[in-house]
């Protein structure tokens, strides 16, 4: 039997999730904003400034998922209601994770996409509840996880009848330490070829270097990605969280021009074939 | 400030665990059964078996987190009351897995120890139930996890006033594929440098083959470790999850003596010195 | 004290390794060609057929490093003979692999670019005498290698007076099996942050799978990379190893024309600023 | 076929390899010694207590494969005489490496056991020379080498006729950075399993810790290793590499009569059975 988020399932037809006007996997989705929603100031000023820049999809996380229990965990229903705030002043639909099952109903009251995490990739708990969210859902790719284990976690949430599923690449673990994790661009063409389903990158997390992140984006857009997911905060140095990956909004703006740019080019590559 | 799973913040003292009559970091914590309840047969039947062969404690899955959807996802409920009942017939304290926070309440008047898995080693909201559940929780290192992670997901648990962690090793995920994991036995030193917490080891997951589970099991306690846990079916090439990796009962009972013999030995070691 | 590999060092100037009329790290390199040179017929056809297709350089193995004693080694001084034709007939520079430091002298009167295969990336006696050789190395990244090994590994060679280094990343050995190894494209911005040496791409090694190498190569151009190296043949299907990841000379064809074309493109977006 | 180092190709019969008195595979092999060769008293010292303290063999490095071609590289020829006065004076036969081909003739004449480093476990001209040149070889495992391509390095000296190879795990690269490398002790019994040849453990580079060596020495020996290879140094302070990772003489007795008293109980184990 095929797996629902089969290509050969799908009979060769590539899914496009409709987030408001936009169609991802068709429209280049650029999704941009604070690692987390710090304050309303904070929150709006990104989300317009991203806007100005570029960004088509506004990201923030009122839930953070830390390492340490005593690390700041996000302003949980006020952060949803600040980007709530975000979106009606912007337009920008708001992409943000759950990271309970429980939450899963009421976070999708104010998110337009539902962000599950990498360390929650295989919550199948929480899989199970995205999926009869009614919400497009944004997967990230686990640390450690092949992508045989991936797209079974995109089944989860197909198989509950939720066919939005957005799939995203934000590196895997290995030895090297000069990048926080080792950003897997493969795993784009590889998608693309096995499944249906739209695939974008996050090179903020991928790389976890703020001189690494441009060259990145424009090797993900070569590679075929459908979007970029990127950490922009109005002030970096003032970020509660990630602030060594996190762009200013002119950097941004910049990434933005280049990246569509280079997006439209390819467009015109496809009709490249070999000499007669 | 240290943290609460940190040695110095206990003053040195280790810490025992109290599960029935056995106390986990002095008794050597023998936890063997089957890796999913099937059927009250299956189980029962094991749970004798293992007991007589030296196990303390029963091990069995009624929720199975699997790589597909379409898998074997465990009897739940139905499973639970299995495992309550071959406590009562057999007096083994039964270590089963909760995977949905929403679980844990009801899990844990099943349970005697709560079992987080290494998939949801950092499912936070799962963590923090099991901290408030009142019950002993066994804490699996993720596949991708590096100590310092692991050390923090027990403090979710104990920051929320549950003392009761017994961490388990159970391998990590690297490029060898001879083994299913990479069974890492140096952490069992290396958690009881830094922490008071037990330890106990799980060879079934950590080497994946048979062959591997009786020796990698001598080196677990050689190198210090408070327990094991391994797989054990009644009759392993009808189990309907890891069968390559399940010993039969006598396979079992032998691996049990010679851990227990080693065991004893090892504490005649410690009087030895270097030469005056 | 700055070492020779580092950008600072070199006051901001890039190197460029000139080789024939190429000077790669201004010229972008596109070496193709076998994975071994099998025969005269074999290595001679692919090499004008690459040549057509708009290689710059040929690529062909005399040695082989091979996982078995008993697989195919490679024809040695035979081979090297036929790369030296291969070079007459199509005015390709002859980019092949040293394997052992007594053969670095010989092998330099046939190669114009000598490589240093990725399992001697620490080959220390080999860099040494590639460093005294008098032609430029390519120094393909370890599969396990840090780029500060990497880096240091160059640094043998420039330590010997050799300023012609060119380095390649081919992919590093993780836990995913869908790809033959996880080509890391990060190393190309991050070389060139640190370094003034070129760098360019395997992405047949890199991916080994023959669907990946175009998009990845598109990846690994958009990323910066100063070349690409790529496996062909003119029969794929009867090559004796790498069969699986050795593409068509047409396939080569398409690729060499998309990844120029993109190129080219790239070199129009320098030009882009953030908005004013 | 079978490989020659298949434990079937040998039917079944297990290699001991002799060194002066010492049968490896049967007699336990307490390897011990400096990182390297740093001068006559350092080492003719070290030699001294490590052989009151229990060692069998003595290692040494005369030839260090360094990071960094700035590092101490070794004394070479000075350092094998050195070595080879040790043995004079205490009856240890002499571990020591070779890293390049060119020089296992000469440093053959000094060794009573060859080392190829795990840098060179792939350096196939390497191997073929230790094949050649009639003493035994220690064969560490590569940083990022599976076991199978571990075992046919292997091959590549038992196949030049030399059947005297010891195999050597010293850990593998993996993203845990509390460990200098995660040590792989489940490839002693899969060694074991496969291959008839005798197979030892060092937990100095395994581990990178000295809290871990002594853990990591018992479990090795539980799991079924060999012997030992552990870094001494008459004064670990002063030790010009890897001092961190370098025991006194004293820590070293205390682990060598706990290991021997270990070795001895585990032959009582071989009786243990099921129950009846």
């Amino acid at each position: 039997m095929n797996k629902l988020y089969s290509l050969e399932q799908n009979q060769g037809r590539r899914t496009t999730v409709l987030v408001g006007r936009i169609a991802i996997g068709q429209d280049f989705a650029l999704i941009a904003g604070p690692c987390s929603v710090e304050s309303e100031k904070q929150t709006i000023l990104t989300a317009h400034l991203v806007k100005e820049a570029g960004a088509n999809l506004l990201r923030g996380g009122a839930f953070k998922p830390r390492t340490s229990p005593y690390a700041f965990q996000g302003l949980g229903l006020k952060g949803l209601k600040i980007l709530a705030k975000a979106r009606e002043e912007t337009g920008l639909p708001v992409v943000t994770e759950a990271i309970d099952p429980r939450d899963v109903g009421w976070v999708s009251e104010y998110a337009d996409v539902l962000q599950v995490g990498a360390r929650n990739m295989q919550n199948f708990s929480l899989l199970k509840e995205t999926g009869k969210a009614g919400k497009p859902v944004l997967l990230k790719r686990g640390m450690t996880s092949t992508l045989d284990e991936w797209l079974n976690c995109a089944e989860y949430i197909l198989a509950e009848g939720n066919p939005n599923v957005i799939l995203c690449e934000r590196g895997i673990r290995t030895f090297e330490t000069h990048t926080r994790n080792t950003l897997d661009l493969s795993m784009v063409p590889a998608v693309k070829e096995i499944s249906h389903l739209p695939v974008v990158v996050d090179p903020s997390h991928g790389t976890g270097r703020l001189s690494l992140i441009e060259p990145m984006s424009l090797a993900a857009v070569a590679g075929g990605a459908d979007g970029l997911m990127i950490e922009v905060h109005y002030n970096p140095p003032e970020a509660l969280s990630d602030k060594d990956q996190t762009l200013w909004p002119e950097q941004f703006g910049r990434l933005a021009r280049k990246v569509l740019a280079l997006r439209q080019f390819l467009g015109s590559l496809e009709n490249i074939h070999a000499p007669a």
